[in-house]
């Protein structure tokens, strides 16, 4: 049975890394005492080693060890030997490359299918979903697809922005970028708004955090939902 | 000598499409009565029929006729006919992936480089890039590369957004995704506020509008750029 929590972001306003999670992820990891993080998507460019240490420091506060995959001479077979594992943000174009280029997309895809407790945050989050066609990221590099793990039956919009009805700025809204997405897609799309965060768990999927999220299906309304009414495309 | 035109937005606000252009426009086209428009990238998802409706309505109003290039049999051969072209924006993966698959992407090179005036807005604009990889779109479709007409030696970011020190929101800004771009890539980027646009002419590189442009490389720290100062990367 799949075990799965994906955060919109790893930092609140005026939060530290994680904080905001610290009472959920103690839960969400009880039993666990060792995380492999997977550190490929590197937020603002820092080093794997750099970022594993980030990660280490925030789960260290809980009891946790944090091993970084970037460690193992077979990547592969440190997620299937993992006892849950955790995906940091970053650049979405970044860890999918490096997921397809160490041989990891697979096996992940498996383990959490198989039911090895997985935690994402922000990209780690994007590519739980069918595509990571629904990321901000930028496409700093050329991946071999645009598929990922496709673990839950849907697309995640990390870091959902609502349109700004005082902005000047005619670029795109959040919006706009999901619609032209169903124009040529039609997986349903999920926009988590920072402070959000989802549970797949004993079959069942849970809205967390103290927000609604946006939902985008081809061809109709966006709607809120408020994490209780299911949803249609999750059974 | 290349002629070109690459504007960061078609519309500002308070502004109709293309309006705030409309004076340059005269001066640019000056002497070409037909243009012909790529609508490759459906902005919000409108029909290639629709775009260039809008793209006739505007030039109709400065004595230019307007054909699309879904409309010809042999789109590259259209290219290579055309006196002008001009490339509307939307989702640039959308536009990208359409001038590979219709084989335009090396005949509108080709053009651009042998003098046929070329002008972009937002998307069209990012195009004349090395690549597309300082887009801000999101990626709803595969394109076969990220490769672009590089018929500037830059970059471009379109719709430009400085970072709001006032913003609770922890997505990535710009700057942070530009400087991401820079931990993989060696391309100057300019990024082109809403409003400016540049102009490519007589071996010359001219910004205008009201606004300055923001020049990031790699390696050193984002500057403001006048518009005076010749850039470094370009010769």
């Amino acid at each position: 049975m799949k075990k799965i929590l994906l955060a919109s972001t790893s930092t609140i306003y005026g939060g530290t890394y994680l904080s905001y999670l610290k009472e959920e992820l103690k839960v969400f990891f009880a039993g666990v005492d060792e995380i492999l993080f997977i550190p490929y998507a590197r937020p603002s460019g820092i080093s794997h080693d750099e970022y594993t240490q980030k990660a280490k420091d925030f789960f260290a506060t809980i009891g946790k060890k944090v091993v970084g995959i970037h460690t193992f001479a077979n990547p592969a077979e440190a997620v299937k030997q993992a006892k849950a594992i955790f995906t940091g943000g970053g650049n979405t174009f970044l860890l999918v490359t490096q997921l397809y280029e160490n041989g990891v997309m697979e096996p992940l895809r498996e383990a959490v299918n198989a039911g090895t407790p997985y935690m994402g945050a922000s990209a780690g989050t994007n590519i739980a979903g069918q595509s990571m066609q629904t990321t901000n990221d930028m496409p700093i590099i050329y991946p071999p697809s645009f598929k990922t793990l496709g673990v839950v039956p849907f697309n995640i919009n990390p870091h959902y922005l609502d349109p700004d009805p005082k902005s000047k700025h005619k670029g795109e809204t959040r919006q706009t970028r999901i619609n032209e997405f169903h124009v040529l897609n039609d997986t349903p799309v999920i926009g988590l708004r920072e402070g959000s965060w989802l549970v797949i768990e004993n079959g069942k999927l849970t809205l967390k955090g103290k927000l609604t999220a946006r939902i985008f299906q081809q061809g109709q309304e966006p709607y809120e939902w408020d994490g209780k009414t299911p949803l249609p495309f999750f059974k």
